[in-house]
This record gives C-alpha cells, structure tokens and sequence, in this order.
C-alpha cells in the first residue's frame, strides 16, 4: 500500500481548478427530473440522493481519480483483512489492527479475518447463553425475580454508539426491558439514573477495554455503594465488559465478564460486546444480530470501486470537496426522526476523534484541512432553532439529512389531511431544497443565497438493520475521509495532556491548599487553582 | 441611538492590526498569578476566568472602544426601557419591542418597562394561584387524585429552553413532580413519551405565542386523541399558553390560559409563562421564582459600561475577538456538569437564530461574519468524544467552560482519595489549560500546538438562582454581539422558505401522487418527490 500526502495527489490539483466555479444550484432549470435520478444512489436500504450537492460530472470523475489515486478502497480492504492501520511511522504509536468490521463478519463461512471473526462469534455465543438464562428465569435476583432494567456504566466509546442505538431502536424493545446509562464523572449524573430505578431488578453493565478508566471505576464505585446500602449484593448484579486479563476480568466480582479485543477502538466499538450486551437486554438477541447484519451489508457495499455506487466512499468525498475545496469547516448531521436524537453526538465522537489529526501517517505535520466539526439535532425541532443561520448566516454550513418513510410506533394521526410522518418527511426535503434553491426577494431579509450543499439519506423505516446499516455507514464515511488525508483515524494522542493535567491538579487539590508543594510555586496549575478558589 | 455598520467603526481597524500577533498563551511565563487576577471578572455568583483568551490590555482596551462606538450597553438599556429594536429601517418587518427582560424585572418599584413589568406580575400571581390549586388538592383528576407529572408540548422557543431548565434543576424538584416534553413533529416523539406516563395523573401544557404552529397542533391532537382513547376529558388535562386572543385562548378547551406577549421572542421566552409554568410545577412557586431572581440580578449586571465589569458584555466582545479577528468560525459551550446536558442546544437555538443573519438593520447585505455555529456537550463526557479535535485538529474552536464547586445531590463519595465532583473540576480546569499551553514533544503525534482560547464559568453550585443567572448572561451576550454586528438578533426571516415549500410538498403528497398539478410538471419540488418515491 502506498500512503500518499492529500496535496501530493494529482487529483487534488484539479479539484481546486474546479473548486474556482461549483455547480450553482440556483441556476434555473437545474434540478431536473434528469439530475435527481443521476445523482441518486441506493445501498442497503438506503436511498442518498446528493443532486443538491455543489457537484457536476466533471467533480465527480475528479472525485473519482482522487478516491483511485490514493486507494481508498485497496487501504479499507486490507484493513477489514487485519493489516496493521492504527500507526504513525517512524515514532512510537499504537501499532494495531483495525478490525471492528470483523464484529458482524459471522454470517460467511469465509470471514475476512477469521481469527477476529472467531472471537466474534464466541462472544456472541456466551452473550446469547446469558440472555437466555436471563429470560428463561436461570439469571435472577435474591427474590427470584426477573431483571428489568440494564444500566450500562461507560464513557465515550463505550458510551456514545451504545446509548445512541438504544434509544434509536425502544421502539423495537422487548416488553418490560428498559436501558439507562451513566457516563459523567459528575456524580449528579448516576445520582439522578440510580434515583429512577429499582436497584432490585436491575443489571449494571460497566463497560471498559483496559479496566482502568476513571470516570467508568468512579461510577462502578457508586453503583456498587448504592447496592451495599440497598442491602443487595453487587455480584449477582454487575457484569462487566472488558479486555480479557484487565482488572474487571474478574469472576468473584461481576455476574459474567463479556471481551472485547484490542483491535477495537472504543468509538467504532458499537458492534462489539460494548454496544451489543445492552442491546441484547433490550431488543432480545435475534432482534439486536440485525443491526449486525445490517452493518455487515454496509461493510461488503464499501468495497465497490466505483465510487457512485459506493455510498459511504461517495459521502466521504463529498465531504472532502466541501471541506477541502469549497472550504466549508463544519457539518450538521440532521436526522428527522426523534429517535436518532443522540447520533449525531455519537458521529461527533466517531468523527472529530478519528480525524481531528494534524500530523500524517509519516509523522508529519499536514499541510491541509483535515477532519471538520460535526454537530446536528433531529428536525424538524431544528427548524424552529438553528436553521435560521444554515438558511440566512453567513457561515455555511454543509448538512446530512436522514429520514424515512415510515414511523417505527403505531397510530400515527392525519391532522389537516396529512400524517405527522408525512409533516416530518416533506418539511425535510423541503429544507434541503431550500437550502439549495434558495429565493430571490425585493425584502433583503427576505432573500435566501441557496447554494448551501446538503445530501439526503432515505430509508423505509428505522429498524434494527437499518440502524445497523446506517452507523456502519458513517464509520467507513470517516475511514475513507482518513486514507484520504493520509492521517491515522484510530488512535488519539490528543487525549493525554488533559488526563496528565487533570491528575497533577488533583494530586494538588487534595494536599488541602495550605501547603502545596508538589508543583512549582509559580505554575500554571497552581496560580489557576488559587484563582479558581479550589 | 445610532446605528453603525461594524466596519466602519474605528476600533475594527485596531483590533484588525492587533489581531496580526495575538497574545501567544504558550510563551513562558504568560500563567503567573498576575495574569490569572487580572483576567478575572465576579458577576451574580460567577467567576468568569479568561487569562486562557488570546487577549491582553490592548486588545481588551480596543473592545472597550468598540463597545463604547457601538453604544452596546446604551442599546441595551433602551431595548429594557421597550425601544422598537426588532425592525429592519426601511423594509417590512415585525416592528416589535424585545423586553424578556420584563419578565423578571419584577422585583423592583420602577421596573425598567412598568407595562410589561406589570403583565409579568399578572401572570405570576395566576400562576401561583393554579399551582396553589393544584398543591392543595383543589385541583385533581377525576378521580380527586393529584397530578404528578407534567408534559410540556411546544417546539423550537417553547421547547429547549423549558426543557435544557427542568433538566438542569430536576435536582430541586417537590418530591413526586415529572416533567416531560414532546416538540418534534414525528409521530414517535410523542408515543414514546406518553407511553412512559399514567395520563390520568398527568397535565399536558401546550404552548405556541400563535396558537398555530404546525408541529404543536399535531402533537396536542395527538395527546387529546390519547386522552379520549383512555376515556379521560382532555379539558381536565390540557393547559395553554400563548397569546390572549390566539385560537388556543379558549376556556372551553384548556383547564387554563396563561398569556404571552408579542415583546417576547420565542427564544428568549423562558423566564415567561413559556418556561414558568412547567418549571412551577415541578419545582414550586417560590423555588421558581429564584430563576427569575438569578436572571434579573444579571439584567441589572448588564448595564454597566466598563467591559471588565460586565461579564455579558464582556463574553460578547471576546466573542467578536475569536470571530471576527482571529477567524474561528465555531463556538464550543461545554459545561462540566450532567444537568446542562440540553443546555448547548438552548444557546445553539438562541445564539444561531438570533445572529444567524446576512442583512444590517438598515437592510444592506453585511461585509463581515456574523454569528458563529454553537455547539457543545457536557464533560468529561466530551472528553472522550470530539475534544481530541479540540487538542490537535486543523479546526481551532473556542470554548467556555461551565463549571460547579459542589454537587447538587448529596452522597458524592470518595474513590482513590477524591470524590467525583474534585476530579470534574479539575478536569474542567486542566482542559482549558491544557488547550491553552500546548506541549511540546519529540514524537510530532504528541505535540499539541496550544493557542487554542477559551475562558472558564465557574459558580458554587447550580441552583435556581444560578440557573437563571447564567440564562441571561448568555441572552445578553447574543444581543450585545447582534447590536455590534448591527443586525436584527430578533426576527427569524430564515425559517419562512422551509415552511412555504413543506406546505407545497404536502399538498402534492396528499394529492395521491398519480395526479399532481398544483406544482408544474418540472418543478424541482416534483421531481424530488418522485425521485424519493413519496
């Protein structure tokens, strides 16, 4: 594989010429029933229509050479393979395997990387023995009573993907199983989750690769405070989900220990143990290995070459054109549907953590924009809040919309002749062609620019396959973007200054003030903390 | 009152030179204590630490001159005293007073607008008089059982600030009082909302200024149709608040009407009846009234000319400092503190809407950025999320931190000598320096650039009083950042081009689809419908 600086690539060249005069959507007559269905692709469910992109023929094949010249799909093949993508040359790094794709690689008989498939499988194995010990009543509490709620104890990674997909997919819930979740250090937040549940009948499932992390630990410790003080034992209601060996691997203080493997990273770990022993909870496990099977779909379209029939690859160089040469620093991810709610905070994660980079797999610094700030709430509750700007301000602001066809709940009302999913959908695609339109008006504040690119992304209805197809979707849209850029999307240095800072002020906060002397007189650290009356 | 275009005021051209060599915050030395005191500013029970900006006296002094050119606080003084500040000069527009302010300037014998003053004290005295009712028992479902919980219907204004408040003060709730919200127009926003309730102990508060938002009458059809199903008199359920005279003004329907008024913007309508009624019931009269307190002491805190004193005024200058002349085009509101989990949405809502605009209040097209893209989500939490881009992306982003002294539940314990409130401060403090001051390193993947600003809000604890305290510091700092750029931070033109074409879209969805002719044959909505197969 050859890893190629972004402004080294050919490609690049022309794609700034083009960049002096994109397709302007206002231009009359331009969206034609001929420009819809050319610029439509459909993959997994999911139908991405991009007509209201900044983007022509001549930028697509521009696209394409770009997506062909730096081998965007050979390097996203040989990771689902197992090759070594997690490392910066030259310097000391992580030095590991990507293979979170391995996680729903189990309906082949020829996985790409049967070691990781295999560890897959297994897990999966013991996750469906302890569901089923669960419901058929083998797994119960002190009064033999069934478990009805499963709070998951995790932080970032094994936090974000996870919530964001339950609460996306309540609607598809086993009857009387509920999910909570506790991810802050700030105690205000398990003290409110511990306040709305009957501790009695309930599971915690504390979640951390290394065993180690602070947040997760504190939490573990009040969790387990509240059951000693609730006359209850720990043990036969904390499991655990953690790297084999790590200090929560351990049968005398948790129910059962599921692994996870180091070749995981905590953002792309949704599919692992991480998200799925929750989700088992919650859907039943037949119903939560459809999100897997709706992922594993996603990850086989990925590895088509051809970049208009390749929906994450397409989205990830439709991004690279709006980011890199529209120059355009941020991305709103819309979803009209309220159960997607918290994805958006989950690609905020997946996203600025895997290319919010400056230095490339050589260990250079770059000489170009890498990954930009995403961010987004579900319309059409945004309508009435931040659009105003997406519309009239003057930073423009690419979106993502996402919607369906159908609602996942029953009963549905018509209101003036129409039904709220029929309000939901038609004011998405009104917004996107609004955005793009635009409007002419003798009133300055009136007047609407248009030319604010914006795809949108249409599925049947929110199901757990379509949920599954959806995140992997958005996982390969960012590993593209990273081979692409030539930067390292699976580690994350930029983490540990904080974590050492944060640990020299409590080290300095706990010598009691009078008599601190671990750091020097006249540090940062110190003159701060006295400043901050801590 | 004069109203200037901001580049043309003199001090845009001083801080444009100065902004050639911003204070760099990773030169040695910069931290001493001095520097931490003097950028340090008290107002209604915050600190407000910004020795992490890339400011020093002369930069600090240039903003004063701009505030002082733009007569911030003069304007603001005259849109509390209920000067015409919505309007465009020339061109039709709404021509409206802006006085939330009112709202809670209730506490004094020579309000600032006796009017509105007095409207306000009219709707509170009706609103401790129904919850008197309802805490009495005088007040009861028809089965003389009292209501426990309390679903809030509104969207946009009459959603994220109610909502992003009664989550962060759940804490100080009347034993046994819920509060739900339903805003988003799809049909499972509200399922799975009143699926979670016992609606026959349950009051549905529905607000609209109008009385005709879209989104809001559908999901009030929705509960009515709920209450009927479950044989219970929605009469006796649902409440209003909204304009007097709207269509929901009607005693027939509603157990009760509480009034807004046209001086009230959507987005700065908590501290009305739009945010206080719900607030009430969950937290009592007087514990409300606390929030109107906390906010109205910053109202008074607002006035004062020297921009060292005024900490909205304050935050908005070096708001338009990171903005305008270094060039950042975001603005990261992260608060270190679970209960603001909605609160960056409200500001995103607030903030966007408000200064999201293209068009001077003399309605010429504007020749500088106006408002930024605000995002946020709370810590730690984000710290295992996007911060890594915050560390070490191309994308440099400002950011405030929002920070506690002390928990609001009791039972915060102590894990490896500090307890968890200890460590999210510490971990607060060291994020902003750690931004700031950078690291040098040999390996180039662990060096963080610093130069990153963002200031630090800290208080004791966040109570009601607090709450409304920093509500208003941010309302003010969007209209003092409005008024500097000499825009309208109080119409919402923006969302009238998305509403026309759903209403377009809809018509021909309900048209059946095989014979539609309100829209021409080619017109893009048409073709879009067709190519979304709806």
């Amino acid at each position: 594989m050859h890893f190629k600086d972004f402004s080294d690539l050919s490609a690049v060249g022309s794609l700034q010429q083009l960049a002096a005069s994109p397709c302007d959507l206002t231009a009359p007559g331009l969206f034609s029933s001929d420009r819809f269905s050319r610029y439509h692709l459909s993959s997994c469910g999911f139908d991405l229509l991009y007509a209201t992109q900044r983007v022509d023929d001549e930028v697509l094949a521009a696209l394409q050479a770009l997506a062909d010249e730096a081998e965007l799909v050979e390097k996203f093949r040989a990771m689902k393979k197992g090759a070594i993508m997690n490392r910066i040359e030259g310097f000391a790094s992580e030095e590991r395997r990507v293979l979170h794709t391995a996680c729903r690689d189990i309906f082949r008989e020829q996985p790409d990387n049967s070691e990781a498939a295999g560890q897959a499988r297994e897990q999966l194995a013991r996750l469906q023995g302890f569901l089923d010990d669960v419901q058929a009543g083998r797994i119960v509490n002190h009064k033999n009573e069934s478990f009805t709620t499963m709070i998951q104890v995790g932080i970032g990674g094994s936090d974000l993907g996870p919530r964001a997909l339950c609460m996306a997919l309540k609607a598809w819930s086993l009857p009387d199983r509920a999910t909570r979740f506790i991810a802050n250090v700030d105690p205000d937040d398990a003290a409110a989750v511990l306040a709305g549940v009957d501790l009695s009948r309930t599971l915690v499932n504390v979640v951390s690769k290394s065993g180690t992390t602070l947040e997760t630990l504190t939490n573990e410790q009040l969790v387990r405070h509240a059951y000693s003080e609730a006359g209850l034992d720990p043990a036969r209601h904390i499991l655990a989900v953690t790297g084999q060996g790590s200090p929560m691997d351990d049968p005398g203080r948790y129910l059962i220990s599921f692994y996870m493997y180091d070749y995981i990273g905590g953002r792309y770990s949704a599919t692992s143990m991480v998200g799925m022993v929750t989700l088992g909870f919650m859907l039943g496990y037949d119903r939560a290995l459809e999100v897997l099977s709706g992922a594993h779909a996603m990850d086989l379209a990925a590895e088509e070459t051809d970049i208009r029939r390749n929906m994450p690859l397409l989205m990830a160089l439709i991004g690279i054109w709006n980011h890199n040469f529209l120059g355009l620093p941020t991305l709103a991810v819309l979803p009209y549907s309220q159960a997607l709610l918290r994805f958006p905070a989950h690609l905020q994660q997946c996203d600025m953590e895997s290319n919010g980079k400056s230095v490339t797999r050589q260990g250079r610094l770059v000489r170009w924009q890498t990954g930009p700030v995403v961010w987004g709430e579900p319309g059409t509750n945004g309508q009435h809040a931040f659009y105003q700007l997406l519309h009239q301000g003057t930073e423009v602001v690419p979106a993502d919309f996402i919607g369906f066809r159908h609602p996942q709940y029953e009963g549905d009302l018509e209101v003036k002749g129409t039904t709220s999913q029929q309000k939901l959908v038609a004011n998405m695609l009104a917004q996107s062609l609004a955005l793009a339109l635009g409007r002419n008006h003798e009133n300055p504040n009136r007047y609407f620019p248009g030319n604010r690119p914006n795809s949108i992304l249409l599925s049947d209805r929110l199901t757990p396959y379509a949920m599954g197809a959806l995140l992997a979707l958005y996982e390969h849209r960012i590993v593209f973007q990273g081979f692409c850029w030539n930067i390292n999307s699976f580690d994350q240095e930029g983490v540990q200054l904080g974590k050492i800072l944060a640990t020299r002020l409590l080290e300095e906060m706990t010598d009691g003030g009078g008599d601190r002397q671990r750091l020097a007189k006249d540090s940062p650290e110190r003159n701060l903390l006295a400043q901050a009356s801590l």
